[in-house]
């Protein structure tokens, strides 16, 4: 693929690495590429980041057909750079836009695209401890006319930010709030896709539980209100008594990419894990008898948040009274030990960025 | 309410009324104005229609924090302007953007803008049979910011564009296909606000029904895949016997103006009007056994589709023979003949634009 290249004339000044946060400083560059029903995608091209113009009829702008991806280029003690599972994130938005009836991204094209991008701004991911350059690469369409249709033409494209340590103080627990009236997905729907819908719909949920004094949401099943799924914008799992439940990958959930190396590494590690329906019932039956050991959720973001507390129904279970657990430190320390490239990683799971 | 105006220097060239088809030409002019947590609504401006500038990490490229409405002002035989309920359209919008965590825009504002815009593109309104001018106001989240929560900062557009007769060759029957994989809305969901994620998640089930030769999807409800909803992006209604059946307002599909207004229609005709749930198994029976008498799409845009076909799970009936039914004609006459002015609207549902 050839990749044109716009320089831009001033550098940007880089952001202080201590107060990083989430999502707040972009870098120099972006990628850019379009998709035309005629000429499929084309013009792939690093141009200065910079605001696009959109007419306002767009279709992104009425109906939603967007859909992204999230995941993190790490700096290596030895100063060199690499990604985690990228081929993971190009599968899943090509699943992602098939279900919004978007054109699939190939997996070679998503890949190059984000190696020549990283590579360009490698001084940009950060150095230390636990910070890391939060890639983002989105599709969304771009045609102007207001028919709902799948639209003609879209445009790909990846923004980088470099992020900070995610857990300021260390890890610790969160408080979590079980949702049984707003519901995030139901089979048929658009559960398991990265789509810009998902998230909106969520907010009415995640406000609802904030307001409450809880950090995230616990979403149930939208038919039954009955299992668990995920929490927040994360897979979540738990460890009852010697078996670490988590929700089956069964299209309304986000296959998650954190929770699949979680599940290899455990299952490596001899635990038995179940990709199974749990009950909100038998969960907070296991958390009053205390067969619930530990909780915590699972994304690329936080990579492990722990979870102390679970409020459902105007009951309140603590888990591991509020603390983190031995199993939850352990896995975060294994996979952040892979990414950053602290541990040897035998899975073959990270890429270089040359 | 202060509007600014900034003119624009060289007026567009006008459509031809004859092909102005739906949303592919926009006016001179659109309506502006922004929302942030500190100053509220403020800015409020009409200005020359074109792009929009937006911050590649802006929300509502990746979380589809967006709402929109739809509505149409009429040239009436005595060269007058006039909206059909927009009162309506700017209850739902309020509705819609509390569903996701959205300020509202105030009822006042909405129908003030709206009239202002209209107002200054008032020579846009075509005047062939049946043409109109095509409203779409829309809010939404430009807060530059990867964090997922609800944006700090909004913008209210409304944009304008001429629209072509619906029925090219006089009103004739669609075929309809009954969607029993994929699922529009459940409650606790989204269904009930006009939400870019619900257009977006249901295209796939659209382009399914287009490739097997059909005009639009029946939703089925989301937990038994068994109650019929809304048809595409309408509601619909069935005359079973001497009963009109049309899916209950519950949370789940679109609270549509037209659907309202033909309620409030057929009642005073003295119909027995049943807002309530009817399953896709009963409505089948009553297509074999042809009690179902006639069956139309209810919406803004086609005001009324009628429908001449259900295909579920590989069985065709067959309703009315595949013609306009006589009651669809006749309500379809009413309704279009208020809202352009040719009847006597008595139910105080118009508003002339000076």
């Amino acid at each position: 693929m050839k990749i044109r290249f716009i320089e831009r004339e001033v550098l940007k000044e880089r952001p202080d690495q201590n107060a990083l946060g989430f999502g707040k400083y972009f870098t120099d560059y972006m990628f850019m590429m379009d998709y035309t029903t005629e000429k499929g995608w084309h013009d792939a091209r690093i141009i200065p980041y910079g605001p696009i113009q959109l007419d306002p009829s767009m279709a992104v702008l009425h109906y939603a057909q967007e859909t992204f991806e999230g995941l993190k280029a790490y700096r290596r003690n030895d100063g060199n750079v690499q990604l985690f599972r990228p081929e993971m994130n190009a599968r899943r938005m090509m699943k992602s836009n098939e279900r919004l009836c978007m054109p699939k991204v190939p997996e070679d094209i998503f890949i190059e695209a984000l190696k020549a991008l990283v590579s360009v701004e490698k001084d940009w991911v950060p150095s230390l401890e636990e910070t890391s350059l939060y890639i983002r690469p989105f599709v969304y369409a771009n045609e102007v006319a207001l028919g709902v249709h799948p639209a003609a033409s879209y445009q790909f494209v990846i923004i980088l930010s470099p992020v900070g340590e995610y857990y300021k103080e260390g890890m610790s627990p969160i408080k979590i709030w079980v949702e049984d009236e707003f519901v995030r997905a139901v089979k048929g729907g658009t559960g398991f896709a990265k789509c810009g819908g998902n998230y909106a719909g969520g907010l009415a949920a995640q406000s609802k539980a904030n307001q409450a004094g809880y950090a995230q949401v616990l979403w149930l099943d939208g038919n039954e209100k009955k299992y668990v799924e995920e929490v927040g914008s994360m897979n979540i799992m738990f460890l009852i008594d010697d078996e670490i439940v988590t929700a089956p990958i069964d299209g309304t959930i986000l296959p998650g990419i954190t929770r699949d190396s979680l599940i290899h590494i455990l299952k490596d590690w001899g635990y038995k894990v179940s990709e199974r329906r749990l009950s909100i019932d038998e969960l907070m039956e296991a958390a009053r008898t205390k067969r619930l050991k530990e909780a915590f959720g699972t994304g690329t973001a936080a990579v492990i948040a722990p979870i102390g507390e679970l409020s459902y129904k105007n009951e309140q279970v603590q888990i591991n009274n509020f603390e983190t657990g031995e199993l939850t430190q352990k896995i975060y320390d294994e996979l952040t030990g892979i990414q950053w490239g602290k541990i040897k990683d035998s899975y073959g799971w990270t890429v270089e960025v040359k």
